[in-house]
């Protein structure tokens, strides 16, 4: 019951796994994933700027708008490469601002960072996670070794029971929405969350999941800062 | 090599197929999932107030701002559902109307509107299928008959070059994001996209698994009038 993807790529990245998805209500969902084939050459995966596969704009090009988002996020690669389209950087960086600076958020800037990095790694965007990881260790006090380990499985890190709640959420619902239930909200209501933090929370699980795929797709390089 | 989910729900949904994920790289991700159990209460999976799975607040307590959203949208349950949090509420209608609405678009809203609906039908978001069935059909003519076959399955009907690309697109990136690679954007290129609409395209795509799961995770029951 295994079909190959219509449009199989030549290969997928240098770590990416095999990976199968069955499933019995569809054949059409159903994919093998080429093994990795490392000897094609790097811009099949990275692209020809060597920082995406779309094309980087000449700043100069650009709406002086978008070459102040550029400034304000320092030239990072994720930013320069979001303004081939300047509509979709200003889109992406107003609601992600609002989401991770508003002064009206309903969760600690702790449990947002929690969520943006157990759901990026899931998804396995690691610019995201990396990103995130750097996020995460700010909002609790520079612990840049539990941010690494709650990036790396936060199964094997203690977590606190709001904590482990969100984590769990954001794994369940980045793979397989619709195995969320009525009871799952009850559950996060037993550990203290109030009905406007759950929305909160699935709001900012669901956006990684928005802003990781662009971020896959464009095949974004971390910069360099991320790892050091 | 596969395991129970830890907080396996008590049922999934009425219509919730059985659904199998494996992979090799992490025991983590091997979910199998129960068996539809219909003989529990509809409540667990529509919630209590049969339009969310969280608390709808009374309108009379809203901030002006958001009782304006939720009449902008002819109060539909999904306004009034996302109005317990009336940042989350805002920040939503204020990029999903910047997508949909904006001059300054790079794709036809034909061509958004079948990305939402392919993305939307992938998922399994039946709101946001009917929802966006209705939009494409607008956008077609109101040829509702044809919008409702790229709902059912669009490799069934004849679609032009871009858009059966971005169909393809629009199931790979929701169901196996890292599987995209450079080749797969130079083939959008080889049929006439420009780098600045393959972003809105993989920005839509990504919205949409935004939309898609917080709509699902809260279980919002579609209006009569998306089907009638």
């Amino acid at each position: 019951m295994m079909i190959l993807l219509r449009s199989l790529p030549l290969m997928v990245s240098h770590s990416q796994p095999s990976l199968r998805i069955a499933s019995s209500f569809s054949l059409k969902t159903s994919y093998i994933l080429p093994r990795i084939n490392t000897s094609l050459p790097r811009t099949a995966t990275r692209g020809v700027s060597g920082i995406s596969r779309l094309r980087i704009p000449d700043e100069s090009d650009l709406p002086s708008e978008t070459r102040k988002l550029i400034a304000q996020h320092h030239g990072d690669n994720w930013v320069r490469a979001f303004s081939v389209n300047p509509e979709t950087a200003r889109r992406f960086v107003t609601y992600y601002e609002d989401l991770f600076t508003n002064s009206n958020a309903k969760l600690p800037l702790r449990e947002r960072e929690i969520i943006a990095v157990v759901t990026s790694a899931t998804n396995r965007c690691g610019l995201c996670t990396a990103n995130h990881t750097i996020g995460l260790s700010s909002a609790i006090g520079g612990d840049r070794v539990r941010a690494k380990r709650i990036a790396a499985d936060h199964h094997l890190v203690e977590l606190n029971e709001r904590e482990h709640a969100l984590a769990d959420l954001s794994e369940r619902l980045t793979v397989a929405p619709r195995t969320i239930s009525a009871q799952d909200l009850d559950q996060l209501r037993q550990v203290g969350f109030e009905d406007e933090e759950i929305l909160e929370a699935i709001e900012t699980i669901s956006w990684f999941n928005h802003s990781n795929r662009i971020t896959i797709a464009l095949g974004i390089v971390p910069d360099q800062h991320y790892f050091e």
